[in-house]
């Protein structure tokens, strides 16, 4: 990776400066509002062939008016500057400040500061800078203060205002209010750049990237269309390549021109018309900068590139948000970004990104639709926070996002069928997969798991924040929902769950879906997981899976079976494969079965695949999680587990990034060396005679099982056979 | 009235093409938002001595991405033009045309055109013009149009899309879209300028009135600060009157001025400060364009000034919405609104108004506050609902609003309590009067009627949209209601409505509210009638009403009880009363008892007041209802009732519009003469001998009444005794 320097080091710092937080000024908002702000700029910015192609889902819109406040007890008087995006008051002490103050004087004392602003185009916030009065979350906001006062002037004595603390991010500057959010940017050149008959330019940057065009030394007056491919194939294909540009010129002479839109290719094919000439084309490339905190190397030189190129397609998906390709949709999709999650989680552990997005994909109330139109997604969405709790340990987030958990299974619960069933309504995307003549008929059983999942989920979240009514209840459901999917769907006779429950009749066919999630979801039992594993998993007979998508759970499922090897078989072949086939970053979809430029159809059209997309990056998340074998036991790591599986590895070793600091691993066949940074961790081996670690208590599990305790700072050397 | 003819001629002109919509194009955008996006935009213009003052309510957006859609049958092709608010794309049956086209062909055939707009500081819209392709009303729009295609390419086949009629107004022209609406504005001469010491201007513009201040001849370098004021006393009273503008003048000579913010005031007090020199000062008026249909003349010259101020009144408040006063708060509240309405209904009958203002009102879902955060102020939602279906029949806009209606009564509905009574929770204001020393603890008799009057709108809505079980539950929720109501606070003893139920205790307290509202709302037998009306109405001992608020109940509870010239009394006593004491509009709050500038004061405020208030025009409704005496008996005057009153009047003659036409009346002791221009009418009179009338049936209705049909067309007279 060739970041800029100042982009990690302004990172760096932000991250210190949360730590000292107190006394530093930084830019508050609404929580959430932001987000539905960004997603919005970012949603509408894809474009298909030159058109503007926004989301076909209700996009929200932030609160236009907000009232922030917060009370100070100063030791001595202090001038305090105040900046706003909007129209705003200020309130001291109740008494409004004439105009729009820049700068007030606080006295020493007790007082209470507000500000109320308003703004439509973009997000209201506040930066608040004196000595000892600075804006930062420990104010209060809200979207109806509710102040009204009586004949006499009196104010309402009873509020039934709900105030939350403020949200920021790392806009720290009075110069850089959150409207003015863009991403990093940085040139990079072409790799070729080959002229051909009739004045075109094919230009190629050497791999798939994402950024703004920029042509060079333009003169002369006339239209020059840019045509975008992944492939070389889509660049020379003018009528069919999925984005393109035309910008015209007037009369101009050596001029350099940076296109408007930024946009995913690795070719562009350029046609200037009318005489029009450029010297030369390169690009600047944009970004979000974050800082790489896991890693992995190991024996095997193609399984270290397919880690190299799951991470560089992470990079480029990882944007405002966490976006399913880059090409197309540019959009937030809640199970992309539910797999980005995880993978984060053994790359950047950026937080930042994961809260944005899960904020973002909620949106507003009233719930008027499943996440995305796709039921499926709003399950991945409940699941994706009880992830995040086992990640992060991050309670004040959960009893932010609580609120919105409820509506949304308010609205999942008003839409069960007459079994208590989550069937596809009008207006329900029940997606699953890609996968040609899948049936989404009636009742899915893969889509009550996710249902039983999710209310579990909800359980968790409601005794995290302390609805103890709520915990009961969603408990309970989540009971009967588990009971009723066994009694409904699991065949005895193939020891499997069956597919669906159309109109009232069990439909007689077995898929990988319900069956794999049951596995890693702890559903089963172990005869109950062998027979899944034989009988689905590792059958011929059941349709392959031909996404990278659902190959994460699929391997997830094996992993949890203790396959190791078979997996690593897998992801040799399937990511080896598109490696094979000149793959620059992980594809949407693969079909090994396919050839030549089929494989870059999709949707109907020749150049529909997106040949960068988030979820084709799970080798990140799998080898992390299965194999140097990281986990979380208790939120935040406040405990955790490394329970390391070689499968057919000589060696590996990697980074896994926690709350508490970064866990780092080496393991070959004979001996482990570990270094955690923080949180209380238990190294799980297997070993035929009892491993020599000094300075470490080796407990026996029983059978070859043993547990080390690991402390925290020093590198620990652990022997084992 | 000196409104600029060209209004006219522009209001006149939209309402002929309203009516020969078809073929006609108009910018449409998705129903409610443009109400929203300019309650934002007005309510916000709200200034407390120079600082901004939004509102303590939730203030919505707009939907930011709106998909609309028309299919068309063309017999030849033809060229259409695109125009819309925000960024778009076209799409003709599906395909989406590249970049943001301004002019397509579409040929002959059957056609579907989308446009998909996006706009985050204005309403998303359109205008399409071509000779038969155009944008109107007759278009679909949605927020969520849900057109995901599976891996082939395929659209879903189930949609779950609620497609709505495209709203629109009076924008007819490409040039004029939503967001460029202004209201008209003129300029107005001062009546007085006097110069004082120190460079001073006290400004006086002979009356109330609204606009912009405008300074002529302004030089030299300095401050200038502009006091309005109501009053005189206000507008010299720079430490505390409530609005005022400051701007600054850097070395100009002869410079015209026009501030920026309009303001309600008859005096300007302007202070120039370091020298600064004006010349001369004057206005621009600003104001809503509509045409005057209803009219009221009488033998009373007095009561016909009260009907000319409450005209004005109703003038100035009549604006991007119905607001409550032209000083503060320049706001919508929902139960000054409710007036409005009504009022209306007897004055300019200006529909669009009315349905901006209740949609402006209740915004967006998801509801979680009361409207204006005031329990009685949903109550007056729903009522002017039901109110507006009665005057004019619009089952179009019941049903856009129906599920808006729902969800504000889901909302009450969860807050009864455990008596199953509104009861203010946290967050409610209970606002009833401003009325020192009334109690608004506990569950209020009156809030319980207006809840009861709610659940009747509730049930007629439901049955006009076809919601039958809506119409089930409301109805038996509104029976129950009522009965509970009368079991609970109807005194058997005092023959009167108690106040109010604290803790489950009744307050042994009679007040007017509740009292008043049974009558009208037809809820008391004759008996209870007549208590209530010698026990609480005519009685001195139950706190008199100080607001011409509450004012109009009462006296519409006492002309349903005949008692038309005690009411003319009170009119000339009360509204004469602000004459006698200068106003040039009717206030806020007047109080006989008060002295010298104490009238001015509210909310603890010495100008505090508005002189200017809506519910201060309530003459306008009872002289249009009670006196002239004409009702809708059907929806929308397709039957209607006149029973003219004289109270003590010699002769009066009217005009009271409706949806079909004029109704004019001439009235004295002895002959009527009346003339309708559409409906089906009856025309009730008392009178010693059979009426006698040219070609008219007379159908006695025993005792001294006698019913007259109303043939459409010419004038009839009628002669009585």
């Amino acid at each position: 990776m060739n970041k800029s320097l100042s982009a990690l080091i302004m990172l760096s710092l932000s991250a210190i400066m949360a730590a000292a937080q107190e006394g530093r000024a930084t830019w508050i908002w609404y929580p959430g509002d932001f987000e539905v702000w960004l997603s919005n700029q970012m949603q509408n910015k894809r474009t298909e062939r030159g058109a503007f192609f926004p989301p076909f889902w209700r996009q929200d819109g932030h609160y236009v008016l907000i009232d922030f406040h917060k009370e100070f007890d100063l030791v001595a008087g202090e001038e305090v500057e105040l900046y706003a995006e909007g129209q705003y008051n200020v309130k001291l002490n109740g008494k409004l400040l004439e105009g729009y103050p820049k700068k007030i004087h606080v006295p020493a004392g007790r007082h209470k500061l507000n500000l109320k602003v308003h703004a439509q185009d973009r997000v209201p916030a506040i930066y608040v800078k004196g000595r000892t009065i600075v804006s930062d979350s420990t104010w209060l906001v809200t979207y109806e203060d509710k102040e009204w006062i009586d004949e006499t002037g009196k104010a309402s004595d009873q509020s039934g205002t709900m105030w939350l603390n403020a949200a920021s991010w790392h806009f720290d500057q009075p110069s850089t209010p959150p409207s003015s959010f863009r991403l990093a940017t940085e040139p990079h050149p072409a790799q070729t750049i080959e002229r051909a008959d009739g004045n075109g330019l094919l230009v190629d940057f050497g791999r798939e990237t994402f950024g703004f065009a920029r042509l060079h030394g333009v003169s002369g007056t006339g239209r020059i269309s840019l045509y975008y491919g992944e492939s070389k194939e889509e660049a020379l294909a003018t009528g069919t390549c999925e984005t393109l540009d035309r910008i015209t010129v007037d009369n101009v002479t050596d001029k350099d021109t940076v296109l408007e839109l930024s946009k995913a290719f690795r070719f562009i094919w350029i046609e200037p018309e009318g005489g029009v000439q450029i010297d030369s084309v390169s690009m600047l490339y944009e970004y979000l900068p974050t800082v790489q905190r896991g890693s992995f190397r190991s024996s095997d030189t193609l399984l270290n590139r397919i880690w190299d190129v799951a991470k560089y397609t992470m990079e480029l998906t990882t944007r405002e948000f966490f976006i399913d390709g880059i090409k197309r949709d540019r959009w937030i999709w809640s199970g992309d970004a539910y797999q980005s999650y995880l993978m984060n989680y053994y790359l950047n552990f950026d937080l930042p990104s994961v809260k944005r997005t899960m904020l973002a994909l909620r949106g507003k109330d009233p719930v008027t639709s499943h996440i995305n139109t796709i039921m499926d997604y709003s399950f991945y969405w409940f699941i994706s926070i009880f992830d995040y709790y086992q990640y992060t340990g991050d309670k004040q987030f959960v009893s932010l996002i609580y609120p919105k958990m409820q509506q949304l299974m308010d609205f999942c619960l008003d839409r069960r069928n007459n079994d208590g069933f989550m069937e596809g309504l009008p207006g329900d995307w029940v997606f699953i997969d890609w996968a040609e003549g899948l049936s989404k008929q009636g009742a899915v059983s893969f889509e009550q798991l996710l249902f039983c999942r999710s209310l579990e989920a909800m359980q968790l979240c409601a005794g995290i924040i302390g609805d103890g009514p709520g915990a009961e209840r969603y408990g309970q459901l989540a009971a009967e929902m588990k009971e009723k999917v066994f009694t409904t769907y699991w065949d005895m006779d193939r020891n499997a769950f069956l597919h669906s429950l159309v109109d009232g009749e069990l439909v007689d066919h077995v898929t990988r879906y319900a069956n794999m999630f049951a596995i890693f979801f702890g559903y089963l039992d172990e005869l109950q997981k062998q027979s899944v594993k034989n009988g689905v998993l590792l059958n011929e007979n059941v349709p392959a899976i031909t996404t990278p998508y659902m190959r994460f759970y699929e391997l997830e499922a094996l992993c949890t079976l203790g396959e190791h090897k078979y997996v690593l078989e897998e992801i040799r072949d399937y990511w080896g494969g598109m490696l094979r086939l000149g793959a620059t970053s992980f594809w949407e979809e693969y079909d090994p079965g396919k050839q030549g430029v089929a494989h870059y159809s999709m949707y109907g059209r020749p150049f529909g695949k997106s040949l960068c997309h988030s979820w084709g990056a799970s080798p990140i998340y799998l080898l992390g999680r299965y194999f140097l074998g990281v986990k979380p036991v208790k939120p935040g790591y406040a405990e955790y587990q490394v329970e390391p599986s070689l499968g057919d590895l000589e060696w590996m070793e990697g980074t896994v990034p926690t709350p508490n600091g970064d866990i780092r691993l080496y393991i070959d066949r004979k001996q482990i060396r570990i270094q955690a940074e923080g949180g209380s961790g238990k190294l799980i081996l297997h070993s035929r005679t009892k491993p020599e670690a000094q300075g470490l208590t080796v407990t026996p599990l029983g059978g070859d099982r043993y547990e080390l305790e690991i402390p925290v700072g020093s590198i620990h050397q652990v022997s084992y056979r």
